[in-house]
C-alpha cells in the first residue's frame, strides 16, 4: 500500500439497506484509489452478496489491520469485527441484528481512528429504528462518534462542490431557530468554525454569515437580527482575529460562494444551508463532522429500503464521501 | 412580422444603469426571434450609445405601433414615447430625469398591453430612489404594474430551469414570515396559484408546499406548523379540487422540483424560494409577475450603476427573461 495515502474506513451502514451494495460499486471506483486507501468495515458475506446482485466481478479480503491492507482495484479489503451470521437477514427489513452490526462497524471505525489507523472514516446510511432496537441510545453517527470519541462538540459541516457550510443550529423549529440567532451564540460558533478550519488546514479561513431576513432585513425593514446580533457578532469575532464578513443576503451568499468566494458559509438555520446546497446538487452533498480526533463525513441519503438488494442503488455519493474524507484527511495530516 | 409570434415589449429600465447596452445586446440574440417578435420601449439615442459602448452595427427603427413593426436580426426596434433630451443624462448616477424615463417606459408598456399590442413586457432594472425623485410613489415594478392595470393582485413567481415558486410571504421578517403560515393564508395562496397557473396554460397543475421546518418538522419534533396549518391547507385544497401535495421537507422539495417533477412549489419565505432558485442558477432565474391582464418577467439583477456604460454587464438574465415570457404569453393566447 502507499503510506502516501490517507487510509479510509468505509462503515457499511446498515446491511440490510443499500449499504452493501453501494459499498461494491464504491470500491470500483477507480478515482477513489488516486487519492486514498480504501476498506470496507462491515460483512465479507454482506459484499459477496452484493457482488452477485451487482454482477460485479470482485475478490473479498479479509484483514485484520488496514495497514497491511494491499489497496488495488478489483480486490475489496474488508475489516470484520465480531462474527454474525447474516443468513437470517432480510434486505429493506428493521431488524435488531442489523442495528447491532452497523453499530458494531461505526464503534470499530471509532477505534481504529482513535489508534491513529484511519485517517478518516466515511459512513453509509443507519436505520434509527434498527440502532434502537439494538438497545443504542444516541440517535445517530454524529452523537455515536461524539459519544465514543469524547470529544467535547462535534460539528456538522456540508461540503457540496466549492460550498462549505456551517450551522448556527440546526434541529429545532425555524421559530425557535429565529430566536437563537443572538450575538453570543454567532461569536461563539464563528470560535468553533474558525478553529475547526484551521485545524483542518486552512490559513486565516474566510467565513461569511449569512443573513437571516430577507435582503439581510433592508436596513432594518424586515426584522432586527442584523443590526442586533449578527453585525456585532461579526465584529467581535474580526476583533478576536477572525475573518468573519456579513451579514451578506441568504439568496446572494450561496450563490458568490459556490465559486469559492468563501472558505466557509455560516447558515443561520437548518434548511438555509440544506436548501442551497442540495438543490444545487443533492447528490454531492456530503456532510463532515469536524471536532472529532479524525474526519468523518457520511453520505447524505437513507438506507433506501425500498429498493435494497435489488441493484438499483447508485454510489454516486459514496465515492464523493469517500473523496471528500479523503482530501480532509489529508490536509490535515499536512499540517 | 411573424404575427403567430407573441409581441414581448422590453422597457429599457433606468438608462442611467446597464438597461440601454442589455437591451441592445439581447436584442442581437438571433434565439430570441424564433419565439417572439421583441421591441424596446425606451430612448433611441441611448441605444445608439449602447451600441458604440458595445462596439456593435445595429440599425435602430423608431415605431409607432409594435404591429406594424419589422422584426429581423440586427434592427432594433423602439417605441419612444415622450421626447426627452438625454443628453444630460450621466452614467451610473441617481437621476429625476432617468427616473422619470423609467417610469414612463412602464408606463407606456402597459397601456400597450392593456390595448392588446403586447403580450407580455420583459422589464429592466429601475432605481428605485430615482424613480422617488421623479414624485413617483409606487415602490417598485409589481406594484406599478398591479396599480396602473388596477389588477386586485400581482403574484410573483420565480422560474429557474424547470422550477416554478410562488411565495407565501415576501418582504417581512422570517419571525414574521414563521406566524404568517397559517392555514387560511396557505389555503387562499394555492388558490391563487392555482388559479393563475390555469391561466397560464396548465392543466390541473400539480403545487407542492414545502415544509417550514427542518424535516418538515419530523412529526412535530421541530414546530406545528406542518400539522396544524400546512396539512389542513392542503387537504382543503384538494377538497376544492386544486392538486396540492405537501408540506415536503425544504430540501427535498427543490431538488426533486428542479427535474420537472412539480408544475410549482409554493415557498413559505421569501429566501426558502430564493436561496434554492438564485443558488441554482442567479442569472437564469426570472420573476415573473401573473394576476395582470398580460404577462410581465423581470431580470433579477440591479442597475449596476458600477458598471454601467463600460460595456461589461452581461444579458444573459435579459434573454432568459425576454424568453421566458415569451413562453408564457404563448401560453395564455393559446389557450
Amino acid at each position: 500500500m502507499n503510506t502516501q495515502k490517507p487510509v479510509i474506513a468505509v462503515t457499511m451502514g446498515d446491511p440490510a439497506g443499500i449499504g452493501p451494495e453501494i459499498c461494491v460499486d464504491a470500491l470500483l471506483d477507480r478515482s477513489i484509489y488516486e487519492i486514498c486507501n480504501p476498506f470496507i468495515i462491515g460483512s465479507r458475506s454482506m459484499l459477496e452478496i452484493a457482488s452477485k446482485i451487482l454482477n460485479k466481478e470482485i475478490q473479498v479480503n479479509l484483514i485484520d489491520d488496514p495497514w497491511g491492507a494491499n489497496c488495488e482495484l478489483g480486490v475489496i479489503n474488508v475489516y470484520e469485527p465480531g462474527k454474525f451470521d447474516t443468513s437470517a437477514l432480510l434486505f429493506g427489513q428493521v431488524q435488531r441484528l442489523a442495528g447491532q452490526m452497523a453499530y458494531d462497524w461505526i464503534k470499530a471505525s471509532i477505534e481504529l481512528g482513535l489508534k491513529g489507523k484511519v485517517d478518516g472514516v466515511a459512513t453509509c446510511p443507519i436505520n434509527k429504528q434498527a440502532i434502537r432496537l439494538a438497545g443504542i441510545k444516541e440517535a445517530g453517527h454524529t452523537e455515536i462518534f461524539q459519544e465514543l470519541t469524547r470529544s467535547p462538540y462535534a460539528l456538522t459541516m456540508f461540503s457540496c462542490h466549492q460550498l462549505r457550510v456551517f450551522f448556527l443550529s440546526r434541529h429545532m423549529s425555524l421559530l425557535d431557530a429565529c430566536r437563537y440567532v443572538t450575538k453570543e451564540n454567532t461569536l461563539e460558533m464563528l470560535r468553533l468554525v474558525d478553529k475547526e478550519l484551521k485545524q483542518a488546514g486552512f490559513l486565516n479561513p474566510l467565513i461569511a454569515v449569512a443573513a437571516l431576513n430577507p435582503h439581510g432585513s433592508d436596513d432594518g425593514l424586515f426584522g432586527n437580527e442584523e443590526k442586533d446580533a449578527l453585525v456585532p457578532a461579526v465584529e467581535a469575532a474580526q476583533l478576536l482575529g477572525i475573518n468573519a464578513i456579513g451579514p451578506i443576503p441568504a439568496d446572494s451568499v450561496f450563490h458568490i460562494g459556490k465559486s469559492g468566494a468563501y472558505d466557509a458559509i455560516l447558515s443561520l438555520y437548518h434548511d438555509q444551508g440544506h436548501i442551497a446546497t442540495k438543490t444545487l446538487d443533492f447528490e454531492r452533498t456530503v456532510t463532515l463532522t469536524l471536532g472529532l480526533p479524525f474526519i468523518r463525513g457520511s453520505v447524505d441519503h437513507g438506507t433506501a429500503f425500498d429498493i435494497a438488494g435489488q441493484g438499483k442503488a447508485s454510489a454516486v455519493s459514496l465515492v464523493e464521501a469517500i473523496k471528500v474524507v479523503a482530501e480532509y484527511a489529508r490536509k490535515k495530516s499536512s499540517e
